[in-house]
């Protein structure tokens, strides 16, 4: 399923590593703390687990959304929502 | 359908003003800058118009993710997704 990553974590070396951990889970950098790409049921737990073990939870967000293609299709994004310098085009091709 | 706006606005008062556009719309809080609550699509268009009247569009970054009942269950929340003070019970019970 197509599934949004979207965190917010306060120190710096943890919202690297969750990065990373979300690149190496092979999904894409759509904004500077926001990630999207197919994952099926088990690569969404087990990057929720990663994500879990790296960040503070008394201080830091993380929301995964997974998302059929008739929810994606009705997802609205405003202002800068996509980083036009991050996204690639097999991402900008999801929204067209 | 069960809808998450969430927003990353720069100015405090467009900030407070999406907030507060939100609140009218009839969603409710669950964290600074995350509102969740059932929406009809006519209802997530108006919201959508709203907003992008109040945001920059050059730097602000508003979400709007739809949710059917299915994709909604798979949801994972890490951290303080939910800022426990602000969630009412309706809210919590929607994760139940």
């Amino acid at each position: 399923m197509l599934t949004w990553v979207i965190y917010d974590i306060v120190k710096d070396k943890p919202r690297t590593q969750v990065a990373k951990t979300c690149q190496r889970a092979g999904i894409m950098r759509v904004q500077y703390s926001v990630f999207l790409g197919d994952l099926n049921a088990n690569e969404i737990d087990e990057l929720g687990l990663k994500i879990k073990a790296l960040i503070d939870e008394e201080t830091d967000r993380v929301y995964i959304f997974p998302m059929c293609k008739e929810d994606f299709s009705k997802v609205r994004l405003l202002g800068e929502a996509f980083d036009k310098k991050l996204v690639t085009n097999e991402i900008r091709e999801l929204f067209v």
